[in-house]
C-alpha cells in the first residue's frame, strides 16, 4: 500500500513540491531548489532552518517549543528540520534560513558578501542647453550623473554617445543610467530604477539551469532548466570534444546548440518573471571547463589530450552580443574562471558558495554531475579534482533515465510492502532521475535485491510485492519500479542491471577522487568537519542513501551538508556581490589541482568502490 | 626677367621643394612641412634653427661664425634663418632644430613631453605545457608577458582569446604582444617588436592631412594630404552640417565620403612608408567639432542651431572598425577632445603643439582655415573663439583656387620688372594655393594694382609687365598670374575680383576674431608675447605678407612666429605620446569659449578690418 503524496508550497517563490508522506521538510524544500541552513546537521538544536508554515502547521516539535517564542510557534514558526510532512503544506522561507541568500545578504563577522551587484542605475534630470550653458550633451549627462555621487571620468562608448541627441531632444530629459566599473554603460528615458535584472546561468553538460534575478531586491524571480541538446552528440565532456575535433564546424555546431538552449532558457525566464529583455544587462556563466569553452567558441581540443591543458583559466567580460545571446547589445555576460582542463568555473562556484575557501575548517565538497568534482581544504589550501562520474546522476545513459523535471521519479522508498515513489510535479512518473535512482539503488541494495556487487537478483529477505517487482528485460535482470498501469507512459518504469552499473562506474569514480584528493591534502576522507553534497537542481540527495551505496565514507549524517546546485548559487552570488567575483578569481588562482588521469591510487579506489559497502548504515529509509 | 628656381632637399625627411632664389630657408623648410625653431625670430641670434648643409652649402653668415665652433662651419652645419637659397641644397635637420619634433623630444626643464606611445609591444618566449605545468594557454602567455615587467592583471578580449589556440600551436613559441593601458591589446607570431605603426590624422573642412608615424623611432615615415571629398556637399562647415539635416542620410552620405578620403590617405601612407595594414595599432584623429562630429558619425544637428552644442566634447577611444577604417579590428582609433560647438579638436591641438598652455607668457594662436580658430592666454587661462574665414585661405571658393599641391603657385614675389612665383612640385603652375593668395594679394596692394579697399586696378607705380597683367574676365577686373604660355594647363592663372573680396572676408574675420579674443582676455592684441600663425599643410604664411594685408596688428615680425600645421602636429603628439592626451583633455575642459555669433565687437571689429591697412609694412618682399 503506497503512502499518500502531498503538496508543499514553499513562498515567496512559489514553487511547488509533491511529496511522500513522511518526507523531512528540508528535504522537500531541497526538491524545490530551496537549501535551508542546518548546521547543527538536522539535529534541531541550532533553529537556523526556521520557516513559517501558514496553512497545514503541525503542533511544534520539543526542540521548536525550546528554542522558539510563544508568539512565534503561535505565528506558525517551526524548524524545518523537525517536520516530516504529513498533510498539504503552505511554508514561507525567511532568507536567513536560506543558506545561499544568508551568505548573500548578511554582512559582518568576515564571513557574508553584501548584496552588491556589479552594476547599478541612477535617474537625473538633464537640463536643456541655452546659450548661456554650451556645455554637450554628453558633458551635461554626465555632469549630471557626477554630482550627487563624487564620480569622476565617467567613460562611454561610441553606440551610446550616437544615441545621446535623441534621448535629449530639445528640452530638459529625465534619463537612467547604468553605470558600471567607472562606465556610464547605457542610459534610457525616464525612470527606470526599478528594472534591473541579470541571469545566472549553470552549464551542466548535461542539464543547464537559469535565473532570472532581481538586481534590485536580490530574489530570484524564475528558474528554469534544460537538457543541455549538445548530449545528442556525445553525452560526456570527452565525447564532446571529440566531436568538436572530429566534425567540420563542431565547434560552432556545439556551441549554436547551447546558445540555442541558453536563449530558450532565457525567453522562458522573462515570460514568466514579468522582465523584458532590455531590463536584463547582467549575465553570469558557470561550467564546467569544457562547457565554458565551448560557450566562448574556444578551441576545446587541448582539453581533451595529455598534458590536458585549458585554453583559458581566467574570467572573461564580453557582451551578450559577442556570443549571440538573445538580449540587447548593452547586456554583459561575466564568465568565472576556470582551475584546470576538468576543474572549471562550476567547480570555483561550489566552493565560493559553500564559503570553503574562507572557513578555518577542511571541508569536502563533492559537486556530483555528469563530471564530478571533489575540492577538500579550507581558507589556507585548496585541492581539486575531477572525476568522470558519467552523465548517470543526471539520469543520462540510464534507460529510463530523465532530467529533474515533472514526471521524473525523485525518491524511492520500500517500505514493508512495497516500492513507493515520490513523482516532481506530483502526477504519474514518465522516468526516474538522479536523485530516484540512488534511492532506488540504495533502497534494494537494503532489501537485498541488489547484491554488494551490484547484481539484481531475487531476495528471500524482501517484500513480497518487491521481489515480485524483479524481472528480466533483453536477457538481464531488471526491477519494475512503477508498473505500466501506475506510468504515464503506458509502459513499466524499470531500473536494469546496466543501470546499477553505471551508477556503480559513477559513485566508485566520486568516492575515489574524494579519497584520493583528501589523501594529497592529508588528510583521512573522515577526518573532515563537513562534507558538502552539491549537485543539479533536483538531485538533493538524502544522506542516508548516499551513505548506503557508499558514495560517501562513514561519518555521522550531521557532518553531511546537502546544499544542493552550489554551483548555480554560485553564479548568483556572483550576478549579485562584485566581490564574489574578485574571490572566484581567488579560488581559481590559488586551488591546487590534482590530476587523476595518472594516479595509481585513483586506480586502486576505483576498483575498490566499484563495490557496495557490505555493512548497511546511514538513517532510517524515509529519510 | 623672372628669379631661378633652386630645389632644396630635406633629410632624412627626403622632402623636396622647389623656391625662388632669395627664399629663406626657414621657409623653404615650411614648404616642406618642416617647422624649425625660431625663438629669435630670425635674428640670427639664438642659434636654434642650426641644420646641415651637405650639397650646396653657402658661405657661413657672421651670426654662424659667431655661435658655431669651427669644425661645425666645416661640416656645413649653418643658421637656416641666416640663409637666403642662391643654389640647389640638401640639407640634413636634426631634431632639436624641428619645432614639434623638440616640443616631444626634449626632456626635463617642465616643458617638453616623453616620447611614450599609449602601446608597446613586447616580445616573449612561451613555452608549451607539460604534465607538470598545465596553466592555461592564456596563463602561459600572461606569465610571460608579466615576469619581466611586474605588470599584472592582463586582460584580453574573446576574439583574441580565440586565436591563442592556433598561435601557440603544441611547442614552445615566440610572440609579440600589443600592450595598452594594462590589456593585451593584440599578440602575433614572432618578434615584430619592430613593426608598430601609428597614423595621425586633421581632418580639415576643406583638406584632411595625414601621417604614417613609426611607433618605434617616432619619425613620420610618410605624409599625404587630400581634398576632403565633402566639400562638393558643402565648402563650410555651416553648409555641412545643412547637408546632413535636410538630405535623407545625409550625414552617413558625409561620414562615407570622409571614411573613403581617409581610407585612401591611409593606403596612400601605408604604399609610401613600407608598413603593412597589419602594423597600424593607432590612429589619432583632430578636426573641427563639425569634422569631428561627422567622422565619429555623431548628428551634427546641435552644433548648427542655436544654442549651438556639441553632443560630445571629450576624447573617443574606439576600434577602427566601429567607423570603417581600413585597417585590422586591432586597430585603435583616438579623437582629441573639443572645446566648444565651433572649437574643435583641431583648436586643442594646436595649443598642445604650441605649449601655449604651459608657457607663462601670454600668446595668441591663429590657426588659419576655412574656420579660423583663436586661442588667447597662458597656463593660468585660456580664451578660445571662431570665425568663419571662408575656403579661400585653403584655396577654395577661389577661380583659380587649388590645395597646397603639386602645380599649385606657393609664392608670388613682385620684383622690379615682373610677377615671379614659386611653384609646388618645380613644374609649371595649374592653380594657386592659399599661401601664394596671400602673397599675390599682399604684393599687388604693395605696387598699388589693389587699393585699401580691396579693389583691382590700374597703377602707375607698378612695373609695366605687373600693370600689364591686369585684365577683365566676366567683366569684372583679374590679375594674370602666369599667362596661358607658361601655365599647365594652357589657361592663364588669375586672381579675380571676387578672390580678393573671398580674403578680405577672411582675414576681417579673423582679425576680428583675434581682437574680440584679446579683449575678452583683457589684453591689446600687440601686448601679446608672440602671434603663433598656423595653418595647414604648404600653407607656411609668410610674416610679412600677413602684417601688409592686416592679417596681424602691427607688431614686430620677431614677435610673429609661424608654425605650420600646429593642429596635425598635434595630432602627432597625441599619437607618440600618453600624457599629451591627459593634456589635450584639461586644455578641452579648461579653455574658455567665446561667442563671437552674438558680439558686437566682433561686428564693428568685422567691418573695420574689411579694408586693407593704408601704411605700408614689413619686411622686404622676397621674405
Amino acid at each position: 500500500m503506497n503512502r499518500e503524496t502531498f503538496r508543499v508550497t514553499f513562498q515567496p517563490d512559489g514553487r511547488n513540491v509533491f511529496i511522500l508522506e513522511g518526507t523531512n521538510l528540508v528535504e522537500a524544500a531541497g526538491q524545490a531548489g530551496i537549501v535551508l541552513n542546518q548546521p547543527c546537521g538536522g539535529q534541531g538544536t541550532c533553529g537556523k532552518c526556521r520557516v513559517q508554515v501558514t496553512e497545514g502547521a503541525p503542533r511544534p516539535s520539543p526542540s521548536a517549543r525550546n528554542l522558539l517564542a510563544g508568539e512565534e510557534i503561535e505565528e506558525g514558526i517551526r524548524l524545518a528540520c523537525q517536520i516530516s510532512v504529513d498533510r498539504d503544506m503552505k511554508v514561507w522561507v525567511p532568507d536567513e534560513s536560506r543558506f545561499f541568500e544568508q551568505v548573500i545578504l548578511t554582512e559582518g563577522a568576515g564571513h557574508g558578501y553584501t548584496f552588491d551587484p556589479p552594476l547599478h542605475k541612477r535617474c537625473v534630470n538633464v537640463s536643456a542647453p541655452t546659450v548661456e550653458d554650451q556645455r554637450s550633451y554628453v558633458d551635461r549627462l554626465k555632469d549630471a550623473l557626477t554630482d550627487d555621487s563624487g564620480t569622476v571620468d565617467l567613460e562611454m562608448d561610441l553606440p551610446l554617445i550616437r544615441c545621446i541627441p535623441s534621448l535629449a531632444g530639445d528640452g530638459d530629459y529625465t534619463a537612467t543610467a547604468v553605470l558600471k566599473d567607472g562606465r556610464i554603460h547605457w542610459v534610457e528615458e525616464g525612470d527606470t530604477t526599478d528594472k534591473v535584472a541579470g541571469v545566472a546561468i549553470d552549464i551542466g553538460t548535461t542539464t543547464v539551469v537559469a535565473a532570472m534575478v532581481d538586481l534590485v531586491s536580490g530574489r530570484n524571480e524564475a528558474v528554469a532548466s534544460r537538457t543541455n541538446p549538445q548530449v545528442s552528440l556525445g553525452d560526456d565532456v570527452v565525447s564532446r570534444i571529440k566531436y568538436a575535433n572530429e566534425h567540420p564546424e563542431g565547434l560552432e555546431k556545439l556551441r549554436k546548440r547551447l546558445i540555442t538552449c541558453v536563449n530558450e532558457l532565457i525567453e522562458e525566464l522573462l515570460a514568466r518573471s514579468g522582465f523584458e529583455q532590455r531590463d536584463v544587462y547582467e549575465v553570469v556563466i558557470v561550467g564546467n571547463a569544457t562547457m565554458n569553452h565551448i560557450f566562448l567558441g574556444l578551441d576545446p581540443a587541448s582539453l581533451g589530450r595529455a598534458p590536458y591543458v585549458s585554453v583559458l583559466r581566467g574570467a572573461v567580460d564580453l557582451s551578450a552580443s559577442e556570443v549571440d545571446l538573445a538580449l540587447k547589445p548593452y547586456a554583459s555576460v561575466h564568465t568565472l574562471p576556470n582551475i584546470a582542463a576538468f576543474v572549471g568555473a562550476d567547480t570555483v562556484a561550489v566552493a565560493l558558495a559553500s564559503g570553503m575557501h574562507r572557513s578555518e575548517d577542511i571541508n569536502l565538497a563533492i559537486d556530483i554531475g555528469t563530471n564530478g568534482e571533489v575540492v577538500v581544504g579550507n581558507k589556507d589550501r585548496l585541492i581539486a579534482c575531477s572525476c568522470a562520474a558519467g552523465p548517470a546522476f543526471e539520469g543520462a545513459r540510464i534507460r529510463h533515465g530523465m532530467r529533474a523535471a515533472e514526471g521524473a521519479i525523485s525518491k524511492v522508498v520500500i517500505n514493508a510492502e512495497n516500492i513507493e515513489v515520490s513523482v516532481i510535479g506530483g502526477g504519474r512518473a514518465s522516468g526516474i532521475c538522479g536523485s530516484g535512482l540512488i534511492d532506488a539503488v540504495a533502497e534494494l541494495l537494503r532489501v537485498g535485491i541488489i547484491t554488494p556487487q551490484g547484481r539484481i537478483e531475487s531476495s528471500d529477505d524482501a517484500p513480497q510485492a518487491v521481489a515480485d517487482a524483479v524481472t528480466e528485460i533483453d536477457g538481464e535482470p531488471a526491477v519494475i519500479l512503477v508498473d505500466e498501469h501506475q506510468s504515464k507512459t503506458g509502459e513499466p518504469v524499470v531500473l536494469t542491471q546496466k543501470d546499477v552499473r553505471e551508477l556503480q562506474l559513477g559513485k566508485a569514480a566520486i568516492r575515489a577522487g574524494a579519497e584520493v584528493a583528501c589523501q594529497h591534502y592529508g588528510i583521512e576522507i573522515n577526518e573532515v568537519s563537513k562534507i558538502l553534497l552539491a549537485g543539479g537542481l533536483g538531485n538533493f540527495i538524502r544522506r542516508s542513501n548516499a551513505l548506503r551505496m557508499g558514495l560517501l565514507p562513514d561519518i555521522p549524517a550531521d557532518r553531511i551538508e546537502c546544499i544542493g546546485n552550489a554551483a548555480f548559487a554560485g553564479a548568483r552570488m556572483a550576478l549579485v556581490c562584485s566581490s564574489c567575483r574578485q574571490e572566484a578569481e581567488k579560488i581559481s588562482l590559488e586551488t591546487e589541482y590534482k590530476e587523476l588521469a595518472r594516479s595509481a591510487e585513483f586506480q586502486r579506489g576505483f576498483a575498490e568502490y566499484m563495490t557496495f559497502p557490505r555493512s548497511e548504515r546511514g538513517e532510517e529509509s524515509a529519510g
